[in-house]
């Protein structure tokens, strides 16, 4: 299970930067939760968590991990920075909560990952906010 | 608000290395949980993390942060890597969860904080497990 929860967040991070968001959809299971970022209301269920990423993935993100995942009973923990050339397509929830800048940004964020039985991914928190953001 | 939680996590790190368990315990709120590492059994209250702290800070183990705190909504987290020459004080619950090495040892964390309005610490979470841990 330890193995298969580092994989999952590898296959976070590849999925995410071939902007495949269905993929990503995919590593979730059907009620899962995802709060991006803690704070705002969560998107639950697999339509609105692959509506979520669709609109995400849109901006041409790309994830790098920084340092190892921890994996902790059935949770992984990793931190990542984003680098995005100019954040077009926002969800609804962030813009409200968080003032991004118009141009290019990275962005220092941790997540957290919990599993069900099955291995797919329940919960997840992603932890970041405006001083998490550097303007390039 | 968001200053406020920052500090507390440098506070956190500055207080571990000074070993002053008394000081990490009063940023919590009375009623706090503390979850380290996640899959244990949670400390619950204050006396039961002053225990916890008691034992932990006696190992000498040296905290030092990788990277920036994520602030989000009322939560902190932030990713940090343990230093110990030999760990000889272990929560028991820690000792049932994780085969600690006998010896020196680094360990990769991910903590998360959430905060009540009074800007104590209700919620502790620490991320790692066996593949986190570097015997030197």
């Amino acid at each position: 299970m330890s193995q298969h929860m580092k994989d999952t967040v590898q296959a976070y991070f590849d999925l995410f930067n071939a902007q495949d968001a269905q993929g990503i959809a995919d590593l979730y299971a059907d009620d899962a939760t995802v709060t991006d970022p803690v704070g705002t209301p969560a998107k639950e269920g697999k339509a609105a968590i692959l509506a979520f990423y669709t609109l995400a993935v849109k901006n041409g993100a790309r994830l790098k991990p920084n340092g190892t995942t921890r994996i902790a009973g059935n949770a992984a923990a990793f931190a990542f920075t984003v680098s995005v050339g100019a954040m077009t397509n926002v969800d609804p929830d962030i813009a409200v909560a968080v003032e991004l800048p118009k141009g290019g940004m990275t962005i220092d964020v941790i997540d957290t990952f919990y599993f069900n039985e099955e291995g797919k991914v329940t919960e997840m928190k992603a932890y970041w906010g405006p001083e998490n953001i550097t303007q390039l």
